[in-house]
């Protein structure tokens, strides 16, 4: 994985080799971002099973339930993460073979959630593309990039293909305290494409919206609920806000696999708390008065009545309703 | 002065012999807020004069002429900076006397300004004090607190004011970036007075109304037009309008001194750009990529209608307008 913690100041890959181990990666924010986290999580699973291959089939299947609970326990948002270990389960369940052949077809399976993920984003930006008018000054929140995905990446792909279509495009990125995912990752992904990217802090898009220089706003989101409600990174709902009363599009990126049916609400997405030390400054640099209590909720909920339209890989969802996203699936 | 750009880390005094030291000071925000930047230009007025208080009229005139100009250019936004700088003017044209004579004067006159700023405080604080219920858990942003006036503070003097006659208050502070004046600033003055506080990054009070978890936002201001529209710092208007959504008030503290009613609406305000390394890191602390555009408004207007009550040192203004503010004069 690209240790994302300390980009941009550092790129640097770190190995993993357990399952365990992954899952330490990725609750300690390694990775993240709802695709990536799927991703890793299917290749966890892999690693696993290549780590019992040489087992008879019930310490194997005994090893693969403890993999699969304990990257389950890694971070409770993102609904990626389910989605991917389920599918893993499911196939192995599935399959039949020695421990050593159900470990090869979980590690080609791994592949392809990876490849289908790329795919998936390449689609999703070709269908939100077409949303964004030429010149488009387009706001994004944290970071839904190719580091956020296995590729391409879902907003930011959406700022990708319409590039690639000729359109000239925009970024205002929000700088995302506390972790800084908009500040470092994509300010960093759209520098490498030399795709025009002005950073803000999280506090400022209300005041540029009401300037009119604001277009559209596309976000990520790391589970949305069967009736449409968006789980994103935390300020995502105030940035809805804001679009909603200045009338600025606010547009979804949402991979299928984003959307958990079995929750009919936002209410019911649970919401992470991360460390204090994230909010009383940044990594070493800590700035904030000792003895004060911190808050530090790691994701919103953005209703659907505000969002403008979801960007999936089967087409748009605009207005987003349960009956609309069940016609998707 | 305090050298609040350093602090909690470090409390330490500069001290400033000079009106354009002082201009820079300013500038550079080792003082800031709007009642304290009104109090420093009153004392930067004074040190001018006490320099040049061994000239003749006509040199002594001229030199205060530049040193008003050279203080009226360090910050635009905070009109307080500019009716100091009037007041002292107006004083200095009407008095008679010698250089010394009149230095003194104004020397008089800036103890005046700092003695009244304090009085007002206690007056609103009182004021706004009536405003919060027992228990109330009340959002603040940035700081308006006694680091940012001549002692009590605006926002935090109505906390303090509350704690004063018994009522218990717990207070939300937004970080505040870029200058992490909430992180820094009123989360130690409250840690200071052990008032309960409660650390948050600017894009999580949206969650935390939304969940139920603020009572009342409380924000000082740094210039109301006359109208009631309310210039401060920048992420402002994005917790005005979700307080509005989620039918939370939203008072302003704001002395008479604050209020301009040489222009009729916050667009007439000017809103001041600072440097881009505020927004790309903190001090020497820096983590955005290279290569990135930056903008840097550091205050956003919140119009009249988002506006629960202007708490000023002459009572509570519910629902603004020029009317009801023509009448305090």
């Amino acid at each position: 994985m690209i240790d994302q913690r300390i980009l941009p100041a550092e790129f640097k890959y770190i190995s993993y080799t357990s399952a365990s181990a992954v899952a330490d990666g990725i609750r300690d924010m390694v990775v993240r971002g709802a695709p990536a986290i799927g991703c890793a999580a299917a290749y966890g699973v892999a690693l696993a099973a290549l780590e019992l291959c040489s087992k008879n089939s019930d310490e194997f299947t005994q090893g693969m339930e403890e993999a699969f609970e304990v990257l389950a326990q890694s971070r409770p948002t993102a609904v990626n993460l389910f989605w991917a270990i389920d599918r893993m389960r499911k196939l192995m369940r599935n399959s039949k073979g020695t421990s050593a052949e159900i470990a090869n077809i979980l590690l080609e399976e791994a592949h392809k959630v990876k490849k289908e993920d790329i795919e998936i984003n390449r689609k999703m930006g070709s269908n939100g593309a077409e949303l964004l008018n030429d010149g488009a000054r387009v706001l994004t929140h944290c970071n839904a990039g190719a580091l956020a995905t296995a590729g391409h990446g879902t907003a930011l792909g959406v700022f990708r293909s319409a590039v690639e279509v000729g359109k000239k495009v925009s970024v205002i990125a929000d700088e995302t305290r506390p972790f800084l995912q908009g500040a470092r990752l994509t300010a960093w992904e759209m520098v490498q494409e030399s795709i025009p990217v002005t950073l803000i802090s999280d506090n400022m898009s209300g005041h540029l919206m009401s300037h009119g220089e604001i277009d559209a706003v596309v976000v990520g989101t790391d589970r949305v609920a069967g009736n449409g409600d968006v789980a994103n990174k935390i300020g995502t709902y105030m940035v809805a806000v804001l679009a909603k009363r200045h009338n600025i599009p606010f547009y979804v990126a949402c991979p299928l696999s984003t959307i958990d049916r079995s929750i009919t609400s936002g209410k019911y997405i649970p919401i992470e708390e991360r460390p204090i030390e994230e909010v009383t400054g940044y990594r070493d640099c800590q700035w904030a008065a000792e003895g004060i209590e911190v808050r530090n909720p790691a994701f919103d909920v953005t209703p659907a009545e505000l969002v403008t339209g979801l960007i999936t890989e089967k087409g748009v969802v605009l207005n987003p309703t349960t009956e609309k996203i069940n016609k998707l699936f």
